[in-house]
């Protein structure tokens, strides 16, 4: 390991620009020597503290960034399919990511990965349904009534309130949102500005 | 002239990443065989249609933007000095730009371009300064006298509200927004993805 600071690397599992981001930020951190810290959060919290409104509640808004959505994938490489139910709450899924985080993080990091691609490539996938959870659970070789005591417990759920506590408190106020050195970057659209910093430091 | 159909740009005077926009939205036109439509609209009104604000009324936001604005400036190479008055109104000096406009839409991307250069990158100019203007008029090669006849017109009040109201129907909502060959892209940040358009078409 080198001894640069790793990337703090915020998502939301409902978001789909975590979900492309989620697919680029692995490879572009370990070209500069880094390793990520992802961060599991909920951005309708997030979305409260902050008055904010998700782009797709804005009649105006929504046909733009429902093509934006599949054309920034196209151009980031990326498969995706809009979900039959969008947005959806996450928490369960969000609370297993913790669960998972507190005994190995590179396991609680390829569970997000697999809930973002069966939830943004099958379309059929709706993370919030109990059932489907269960069998994303098993898929990742997990026992699904673990899953859903670890869903179901205060302590977990406090886990998922503590980190979003903690993100906002950071100053996180959507997803993705990196934090490298210090130095925020919001957006899976912030990509080329996040490499310029790794590449070369402060610019 | 290339028979390719032009950019429509879409801009506010008091937009910063309208001012990084535009310094270089030309060249890339210009690789790719295009001409640009400049469009001076008040994101003001557009952001009303839409029940939107900016991005720097959310005070968890405002932070983040600023150091965004900057941070994007030098990413782009263009120069930027947050303005002591910002946001301001800028619909005297974009009334000027629609009666430069209908006599030479070059003269008129010339004017847009010298209130943004003047606003965004000296720091004490206020677009909303009545004195301020004229002298902007008059370093242009304007009378003052006259620029101030074509801001108090009715005629150019008019023609203002309705290049708003054909931006607003034509479903935009921020800016800049581009639309080329149909397609709209919303945001300094769509820079990548516009010449990807344009470089091969469709992706």
């Amino acid at each position: 390991m080198s001894g640069k600071p790793s990337i703090d690397f915020h998502f939301d599992l409902s978001s789909p620009y975590s979900y492309i981001a989620s697919e680029w930020i692995e490879a572009l951190a370990a070209r500069h020597g880094r390793t990520v810290r992802w961060h599991a959060i909920l951005l309708g919290v997030a979305f409260q503290a902050a008055e904010l409104r998700s782009p797709v509640d804005y009649p105006i808004k929504r046909g733009y960034t429902l093509l934006d959505f599949d054309r920034s994938a196209r151009f980031a490489g990326v498969p995706f399919t809009l979900p039959a139910k969008f947005p959806v709450p996450t928490q369960n899924a969000a609370r297993v990511f913790w669960w998972l985080d507190e005994r190995d993080p590179e396991r609680a990091a390829a569970w997000a990965r697999h809930c973002l691609r069966a939830y943004f490539t099958r379309g059929t996938v709706d993370l919030s349904n109990v059932e489907h959870l269960r069998a994303l659970a098993v898929e990742f070789g997990l026992d699904a009534a673990e899953a859903e005591r670890v869903w179901s417990d205060p302590a977990w759920k406090a886990r998922l309130k503590n980190a979003c506590d903690g993100a906002i408190a950071h100053g996180v106020f959507g997803a993705p949102f990196f934090v490298v050195d210090g130095e925020p970057f919001w957006g899976n659209d912030r990509r080329a500005q996040l490499e310029r910093w790794l590449e070369s430091g402060p610019f």
